[in-house]
């Protein structure tokens, strides 16, 4: 049995959405954070996920949790269901706690950890800690931030907030598919240089052995840096979150290979013949 | 009469400004906020204002504020004067403090807001505090940082930095204007989802009973949250900040209906005939 | 000699990099950073400098750091070079530490501060310090953040870190050429106004007296601030940040001049004919 009561808040709380930087969301939610704790560090993880797409969002939470101290609180608001009664996952895990709308965004993280205890929050407890009106369509501000806030000041703990579920909604997520001497997944995200990112996991194409990248018309060898191949040339490797990135060394993959997010990518074992 | 004295500095200050976050305007504003008060949490509440539009600012100002726990200092740069002889506002409003131009910035707050108390900076105080040598085109991080700072730090209040004054500069701010059986206002701001978001309040709207929402070739009727019409539909709504927003369920309604700051918006009691 | 124990870590620290702000690597390092210092105050200097440009990085560095307080720790991660074996680069400069790849990103600063201590870091000693496994992709990460923690955490320090050199990479910078009542200089950076602005400094400018900027076909007086030409016209002048500036009073020099970084500015001694 798990034993949620490692959790002792450091302090600190993420918030990963899809809100972005030009409007004052994310400011006003960490305004409610403050109000609970007003010694609270709030770090930005991610506010740029695509508008809506929780796989995004769950790809970048699963792989960058863990460079926190024990006791961080993450929030994640990526939540096309605002207004509409879906319910709230909690996920502890190494003594952190994440807390996302119920659709899907923590489902990556909770494949790829040990033991996480997962929750759902039970809205009758909300009224004793003090958040009561919400409005329908800012549940950042209304209801994520002010249980960071508590969670951070220690007047509430993961336990007390809902009751242990067997599992969370998983989303609709897809996966991918390994074959016989060869996988295939897609782009996930593309980052600020233009890096287009896979779910293709490190230790998959490591099983390949030797092998060769396919996207479009390209065909690539497996790389270790950017600067194993020429100046704009396109370089395949395994990034520092372990997934296959295509990468165009001083350039932008994105731009000259015209492709981005949703992209099938292909790894077959076996060099360029 | 105001007691002004209410304001206890919470070490916490928040950044409004037009600066963008591409280059390091803010951060070396918060350098400076940091060499007066070290102890200082700063949070950036906005700085995607759009160039030099105050209306916009303070538009969001005037809804941001009060989610900020006691003795917060807000500051807000959106300054097309910079560089001119033009003062600076200082607003005391429920243990908090707002330092802006005094060029309409916080006019709208002013409107709202409950027994404000409203002054002017006294330049002569400056020297005192060590603020000096002001830039002709920065005053954000040579005047307006280091007033938060000594702020922050209880080194001066509000009240010693100018005297009371009856009203501050209203800017040039266009407010709705109601009819008989209607209202009309102007999109104010686009959020990062192409939301357009209107100076119509909740309770004007209210006050029309069944209604339509007008914005171009559109007609809408009120709905609740952005689930309440099919993927792709137009839904018009109070939203989260209290304000009529017409925004597209799962899509950006700014670049489908091609509109944007600016456009009016006109609301009229009956329902679609 | 210089004494490098004036450092005493202030817990406050600033990241710079090329990162942009829309992926998770910019708050990835903020928790490497509150692993290693869970008090540690984070300030995002600037993460938008173009990919790769270390002029850029490095110019804004150079005039942004002292702002800070005494005791600021300074993480610079501009590095086309990652992944490959080019080391690391540590400065000392009035009570304040400097952390970047040395490629040039530091020279600017170095050449315009007083008595700088130079350092490499050794890295033989990283692995008491906790820091083994470097990325081949992300040392902001896995190596740049968690020194910075240990610094800011007292458990180590510059001279620890390295040994004095007599100087760093100079890297590839171009700087202005001064003439015969002549200079000519570059755009370096363009800001979020679309204010071009050059390398060329203030007391360059000043040595040649009255004087004419030329940029394209437009040749401008020194004025003083934006307010001083009329709405859309446009104003050269010495910046906050002491350097020349072409903008347009109200508008985007950028957008109606057609230029960027790189362009050749201009400025003769002489007012326009």
């Amino acid at each position: 049995m798990n034993n949620p009561s490692g959790f002792r808040p450091s302090g600190i709380v993420t918030l990963t959405t899809d809100f972005g930087q030009r409007d004052p969301f994310v400011g006003v939610m960490k305004g409610q954070v403050l109000r609970r704790h007003a010694q609270a560090t709030i770090v930005d993880l991610m506010h740029e996920v695509a508008p809506q797409d929780v796989d995004e969002g769950g790809f970048w939470l699963a792989r960058s949790f863990e460079n926190f101290p024990s006791g961080t609180v993450h929030v994640a608001v990526v939540d096309p269901g605002v207004g509409t009664s879906r319910p709230v996952a909690i996920v502890e895990v190494n003594d952190q706690v994440l807390l996302a709308p119920d659709n899907g965004l923590l489902s990556e993280l909770v494949d790829r950890v040990n033991r996480p205890v997962l929750r759902r929050l039970d809205p009758g407890v909300l009224p004793s800690l003090g958040i009561a009106r919400l409005s329908a369509t800012f549940h950042g501000r209304d209801l994520f931030a002010p249980l960071a806030g508590e969670l951070l000041a220690g007047r509430t703990t993961p336990a007390r907030l809902g009751p242990e579920v067997p599992e969370l909604n998983r989303g609709r997520r897809t996966e991918p598919v390994v074959g016989d001497g060869w996988v295939e997944g897609v782009v996930v995200t593309v980052d600020r240089f233009g890096n287009l990112i896979t779910n293709i996991e490190g230790a998959v194409v490591a099983r390949l052995g030797a092998c060769t990248v396919v996207l479009g018309s390209e065909q690539l060898p497996l790389s270790r840096t950017y600067a194993d191949v020429p100046a704009n040339g396109y370089v395949a490797l395994i990034n520092a979150f372990d997934v296959l990135e295509i990468a165009r060394n001083g350039g932008s993959a994105e731009a000259t290979l015209g492709v981005g997010r949703g992209t099938t990518v292909r790894v077959e074992s076996g060099g360029r013949g």
